[in-house]
This record gives C-alpha cells, sequence and structure tokens, in this order.
C-alpha cells in the first residue's frame, strides 16, 4: 500500500497540511471574540505568525507512516505548536531572552505586555493538554499516552523547560561537548522527538515500529539544532524573522561555538543521513518523512 | 455507614489530611537533587512553603463524601495545589502584582530570580497534567474527566486564567457588582469549585451527587473569596503572611470597595448558609466538608 498522496509536489503537500494544522489550532483556540478578548488576540498573535509548523507536520507524516490513510491526526498534531508557541513566548520575555522580534514581527510582550504574554503562554501550556483529553476519534489510553509524551517532552526532566534552565545557566559558561549535548537534548531535542513519536503513537504504532521512528525523530532533531546555530551564525536576521547573531552576543553554548562553522556542517549531514537510516525498514510508506528531515537541513531559515 | 474517621478532633484530620497531600506531592514532584537541581529547587521552595492545601483538603472530603473508604484522593488533589502554586508564582511577578512577600516568606522571583520562577509555574502547570494522567487505580475516563475539569477551570473562558486577565484589566475601574462577580468567578471560584468536583469524580460521583456538591462548591467559593478581600483590609502583612493593604492600593476590585464591609461580611455568612445548604442530602457523610466550609469563613489568614 502506497501512500495517499504523491511523494512529488512538496510544496503543495506542504502547504495543504499546514492548512490542516491551522483549521486545527482555530478550532481548539477560544476565538478572539470570547471574553477576555485581550487574551484571546495575544494567544492568537503568536499562534497565526506564520510559524513553519514542523513539528505538527512530522507528527503528522510520522502517523502516516504507520496508517497511510489515518485522518485527524492534525488534531493531536497541533498541540505540539501551542506548546512550541508558549515556550517561545516565555522564552523571548526580557527576564529570559529578551528578544522583541520573532517571525518577522513584534513579540508578544511588545504587543500586548509582558503580564499578558506570560498568561497567554500560561494559556497555550493548558489547552494543549485540555485539547489531547478531548480528541475525538481516539481511545482513552491513546489520549493519555498522548499526554503524557507531551508533557514529558515539555517537561523539566530532560525536557524543555530543563532545557531552557540549562540554556540560561549555560551562558557565558565554558562551551564544551558535554553542556552543549545536555542543552540541545532538552531544549528542542525532546519535543522534535516527541512529534515523532506523538504520530506514531496516534496511528497505534507497535513497539519497533515506535523504537525505529524515535531513532528517526533523536537524529532529525539533532539535525535540526545544528542547522538552527549555524543560521544564527550566516543569515541576517531580515532572512530569519528574528534577531540574527544573539547566540554569540549572548555567549551561549552553540555547536559551532564547540566545534567550529566546518565541522557543524558535516556533524548536520551526519545526522541528516543517520535519520534516513532509521526508516529503512519502512520503504516508501516514510518518503514525506525523509522530505521533512531534508527540508530541515537545507532550510534558509 | 459513617465517615471513617469521628468527626471530632477536627485538628488531627487536617493534620493528618495535610500530610497525605506533603507527601503526594513529594512523590509526584521531581527531587531537589534532579538535574537541573535549581529549578527543582525553585518549584519545592514555593511548593513546601506552608501552604493551607484547602483546594486538595476539598477535594478528599469531597471524595469522601460519595465513598467513604476511598483511597489515594490525594493523588488527584495534589494536581490542584500545583496549579494554585504555579498561578501564585506567575501572580507574584514583578509584570504581574509585583509581590515580594508570600506565605510568610520571600517570593519566587525574589529567591530565584524571575526566569526561573516563570519556568517553575510552567513546570507546575505541565507536572499537574502530568501526574492526572498517570494517576494509579483510576479508569482512563476518570483520568481524562479530571484532566479537562483541570483545564478547564484554570483556563481562559470563565477560569483562572481569565480572572487573572480581568483582575489585571479591573485595576482602577470603577468597582462594579458586575466586575467583580466577573473577576472572582474566574480568578479563584473556578478553581475552588473544581477541587470540589474533582474529588467527587475521582470517587465516581452520579450526576445528582455531582450537582449537589458543584452548588456547594460554588457557594464556597464565593465565601472564600468574599473572607479573603475583607483579611487584606483587616489583616497586618505579619497575620497574613503576604503584603496586606494590597488591594486597595493597587485599587483592585473587592467585595468590600463594592458592598462596603458590614454588608461583605453578611454576604459571607449567607454563603456559607447556602454552602451548607447545598450537602442536606448527603447527611453525616458530609460532615468534613461542612467543617471545611466553616474554616474557610473563619479563617484568620
Amino acid at each position: 500500500m502506497s501512500s495517499p498522496q504523491p511523494v512529488s509536489h512538496l510544496e503543495e503537500y506542504l502547504a495543504a497540511e499546514q492548512v490542516l494544522v491551522d483549521r486545527a489550532l482555530n478550532r481548539w483556540l477560544p476565538p478572539e471574540a470570547a471574553e477576555p478578548e485581550t487574551l484571546h488576540k495575544a494567544i492568537r498573535y503568536s499562534i497565526f505568525a506564520g510559524g513553519k509548523r514542523i513539528r505538527p507536520l512530522l507528527a503528522m507524516a510520522a502517523a502516516r507512516v504507520i496508517q497511510p490513510e489515518i485522518l485527524g491526526s492534525e488534531d493531536a498534531a497541533c498541540t505540539l505548536e501551542m506548546i512550541h508557541t508558549y515556550s517561545l513566548i516565555h522564552d523571548d520575555l526580557p527576564a529570559m531572552d529578551d528578544d522583541d522580534l520573532r517571525r518577522g514581527r513584534p513579540t508578544n510582550h511588545i504587543v500586548f505586555g509582558e503580564a499578558m504574554a506570560i498568561l497567554a503562554g500560561d494559556a497555550l501550556c493548558t489547552i494543549a493538554f485540555q485539547t489531547l483529553a478531548r480528541l475525538p476519534h481516539t481511545s482513552a489510553d491513546a489520549r493519555l499516552a498522548l499526554i503524557d509524551e507531551l508533557a514529558t517532552a515539555s517537561g523539566t526532566i530532560g525536557g524543555m523547560i530543563a532545557g531552557q534552565v540549562h540554556d540560561i545557566e549555560g551562558e557565558g559558561q565554558p562551551p564544551t561537548a558535554k553542556l552543549l549535548d545536555q542543552i540541545h537534548h532538552a531544549k528542542t531535542g525532546a519535543l522534535l522527538r516527541a512529534s515523532v513519536r506523538m504520530g506514531a503513537i496516534y496511528a497505534g504504532a507497535n513497539a519497533a515500529q515506535l523504537d525505529a521512528l524515535t531513532r528517526f525523530g533523536e537524529h532529525m532533531g539533532l539535525a535540526f539544532q545544528i542547522v538552527d546555530d549555524i543560521l544564527d551564525i550566516e543569515q541576517s536576521s531580515d532572512a530569519l524573522g528574528k534577531t540574527a547573531g544573539k547566540d554569540a552576543a549572548q555567549q551561549k553554548v552553540t555547536f559551532p561555538a564547540v566545534h567550529g562553522l566546518a565541522k557543524s556542517k558535516e556533524m548536520a549531514a551526519q545526522e541528516r543521513a543517520a535519520a534516513h537510516a532509521a526508516l529503512d525498514e519502512f520503504g516508501p510508506r516514510a518518503a514525506r518523512l525523509r522530505q521533512l528531515a531534508d527540508l530541515i537541513v537545507e532550510r534558509q531559515k
């Protein structure tokens, strides 16, 4: 059985998937007109800010590896974007990374004030778990497994919140490979890995399938972070839509800082190859996931 | 069938229940020694700060109304304390209420810095939902219902986060009964109501039982907020363990500001009576819940 959509027409596929994700986000988030309006406007300002939806797309592609005809995975997948966006809103606050540009627009607290930005982030965290608890067409056990997976990936033991602490505490520290590993695995790696795993869980993957997709997620996540660090050096703020060169300015522990630029590029290519290899057993069913891994490594912003 | 514990010995009962809650919190929260240590210290600093555990105690007492011999309700109940504590940590931030005293000690951001306080709050929100997803001895459907209940009560549509927005936006506004109602129902009412409902859901209450306990929760929640507003005027910071007189200083919309002090006290007494009346059908089984409502109204801090 082949994938329901042809592997060609990559851009149309991406655009169609992004529409599904945006529609799901629109369904699960309160409308702007609901009280309190300012809060709901602040939430939607950051959610509908032109994000690439990489995490939901990974989840949906992983679900289709397991069940090519599966429907509704965007409902589960969009909760990854809620968590990712809440972390960006909080990360941009003056008390954290103090950034005023994100996805080419003023950050949430610049537009709505710090108090509203804190609450908008809190709200997105809450709505993400509520959405998973209410997922239609999904067994109660699967919904609980998805909630646990998302909470672990965004949590304090090797998860996203732990990564932000390591990142903050790592500023100005000697850039060692060990510290770098700790930061990246938690800060971006955990949620990217969970993206693939949540798609697989939603589609009812067996243990062997989940293992293979987890390996893919780990290598792809590492490639993603290496490329992110490289882009911060090589691209302009205009191209990135966020402040470029901040890592060096804030003495962040990054792949180029630890390994140099040339070695970092080599590492990204190796991780991409390892990600591809993890998908071997799935054959053509995993074509979309392979393309997403390639996009992640080849992206210019 | 009577309650497994005698209704007398109130102080021993409270102390014993608080021990159960604290043990549950200790089990579900990462140890201080787990990486990242600073974050886990910050979480435990605010969780184990001598809070009265009113919300968990309400949940456990409500569970015992439905099933006097029920065990393990403290695991579900302690998630209410996680959400309550995260809201206090974020509420005390300079960008929000800017308070440096809570439960008689410096607030979280004073001790650990603003970035860590934001992340500690985020972490508690996440761990609360994860704990419910992992509850032992509870059906998958009950766990999902508890997650949905907690998310709704702490959320943006009439929930705790909505209440904080109304509270911030209400500062300096004319103190009308309508605005007061909106703030209190969402800011403290929703989570107190959910405390009782979560205990009832945990214990498998039927629809009629849940309705009666919900009515109790609404009247008791209103009484709680009226008394809170009165204490802010009548008590010293020393007695409260937090900054007294802040409501007036920040021009908050409170019950005494809208109705005057004497009328507010009358209202608290009426709400207590209505809370008691909602429990009539349960007879002696609800003795503990009645005592908790009395404690809430008669408390001095």
